[in-house]
C-alpha cells in the first residue's frame, strides 16, 4: 500500500475565505494513482504551526507527504522555513531555483529571491504557470513535496514533476467506481442492503451519500469502489439495484 | 481569545469526491464570531483515526472543537464511537436522542436506532433537517460538537444550537475585512507594499491572495482584516489603494 498524507498551509482555508479544493484535487489523483490519502491537515501561516504538523505527519510514516501553500514571496509564505525548521536545516539560494525564477521574471527583488531559498538538500521543480518552484526532499524513506498553492500551479507540478518523481513507488493505479442514485429509501433502510453487498462483494467498498428529500423522498447516492477488482464493482453495483428496486426505490445513474 | 478547531471525518473527502466545504463555512462562522480555528483535520471513517486525531487536538486546549460527519445510520458513520473510545465513555440509547429521531421517523430500525446511540454524559442537539441529532459534551474545559456531515444539517444545527450553547464564551464577535484587486503588480513587488501597511497599521493583518495573470498582468486580490479595529481596516485599505497606484497598478473592488 502506498499511502500519503496532505498539509494544506494557510490562512485563508481557516477564516472562510477559501475553500481548500486542493486537497479534494491531490486525493482524487493520488488514490487514482492506486494510493490511499490517510488524513489531511490544514493550518495557518505560522512557522510553529507548520512545523509542528510536519512532526505528527513524519511520525506516521507515510510514503508521500504533499504540502500546498506558502511558497510565495509574502512574509507570511512560511512553509520552507517551517521544513527547514523542522528539519534542522538552512535555508539557502539554490541555483537551480534561481534560474526557475529567473527564467519566469526577468529582474530579481527581494520576494522573487526569497523564492530561491530552499531548504539544504532539496531538489527545485519547474513551475509551468507561475514563479514559485515547487520543492521536493527526501526525509528518510518519506518524499516530501512542497507545491504553491495556488490551484493552477501546484497541478501543474504535481502532474509534471511529482508523479514521475513517485514513479516507481506507486502501485499499478487502479481505482474503479461506479455511482447509484437512490430515490424513495431513507438511509436507515439503506444501511442493511449496502452490509449486504459489501458481505457479497469482499473487495468492493460501499458508501451512502445522503443528498437530503426530494418532493418528499430521500434521494441517497451510492459510491461503489474498489482498488482490486474492477467486474466486482459492477457486479455490487447490479446487485445494489435489484436490492434498492425490490425495496420499493426509484435507481438512476446519477 | 476564543480557539476552535474543526475535525473534518469522512473517505469522501480524502479520494476526491467531496470538497470539504463544511470547513469553509464552519471556519467563516466562527471567525465572524471572533473566534480563531487554529487547525483543521481531516480524517477517514475509522475509530482508531478519529480517537487519534481527538487526542492531537484535545492536548492543543481549545475552547472548543466541532466535528463533521460520521453521524449517520450506516456502519461507516463511526464518529460517536470515536469519541467514546478516545474518552473511555460507553455509548447508551439516550432518551432524548431517541425522541428526536422518533419525532422525524416513524418508525425505527437499527440504523435509526444507532443515532440516538450517545456517548454517555453528552446531550443529543436538535437537528431541523435531518434524523441523526448533534451531540455536544464538556471535556474538562472544552466544549465538543459533534455535527452531521450533510451541509444544510450541520449549518442548521450550529445556527440553532451551537452559538448559543457556546454562549458568553464567545467573545465579543468583531471581525472586520476589506478588500481590493491589484491589477499590474507582481506578487514579489507587492511584498514590501503590504509589510508598509501592516508595519503602518499594526491591529491590521494583510494576505494577497494572486489570482494569475490576465491580458499579461498580474492580478492579485488583497485581503485586510482585524479583529479590533473597524477604522484602521479602512485606512489601510485606503494607504494600499494609493501605494498600488503610485506603483504603476490599477485597482479596482473585487
Amino acid at each position: 500500500v502506498f499511502t500519503a498524507e496532505i498539509l494544506s498551509v494557510g490562512d485563508e482555508l481557516l477564516i472562510g475565505k477559501t475553500t481548500n479544493t486542493n486537497l479534494t484535487w491531490l486525493s482524487g489523483q493520488l488514490t487514482h494513482l492506486g494510493g490511499i490519502v490517510r488524513r489531511g491537515l490544514t493550518v495557518r501561516d505560522e512557522i510553529s504551526e507548520i512545523s509542528e504538523a510536519l512532526t505528527l505527519i513524519l511520525g506516521r510514516k507515510p510514503d508521500a507527504v504533499i504540502i500546498s501553500g506558502g511558497l510565495g514571496p509574502t512574509f507570511d509564505d512560511k512553509t520552507l522555513q517551517g521544513i527547514a525548521h523542522n528539519l534542522g536545516l538552512c535555508l539557502r539560494v539554490d541555483r537551480r531555483a534561481l534560474d526557475l525564477v529567473k527564467e519566469r521574471v526577468g529582474e530579481l527583488n527581494p520576494g522573487r529571491l526569497k523564492m530561491a531559498h530552499l531548504p539544504e538538500g532539496s531538489r527545485a521543480l519547474r513551475n509551468p504557470k507561475g514563479t514559485a518552484p515547487g520543492v521536493y526532499l527526501t526525509v528518510g524513506k518519506v518524499h516530501l513535496f512542497a507545491l504553491p498553492g495556488v490551484p493552477s500551479e501546484m497541478r501543474a507540478i504535481f502532474k509534471n514533476s511529482v508523479v514521475s518523481l513517485l514513479g516507481k513507488e506507486l502501485p499499478l493505479g487502479f481505482f474503479y467506481e461506479a455511482s447509484l442514485l437512490s430515490s424513495g429509501i431513507p438511509e436507515s433502510k439503506m444501511a442493511p442492503i449496502i452490509s449486504e453487498g459489501m458481505a457479497q462483494f469482499p473487495e468492493v467498498y460501499i458508501k451512502s451519500h445522503p443528498l437530503g428529500m426530494e418532493k418528499g423522498r430521500p434521494k441517497i447516492i451510492l459510491h461503489i469502489t474498489s482498488q482490486t477488482n474492477e467486474v466486482a464493482v459492477q457486479e455490487a453495483r447490479e446487485m445494489l439495484r435489484a436490492r434498492v428496486k425490490r425495496s420499493g426505490g426509484i435507481v438512476a445513474s446519477p
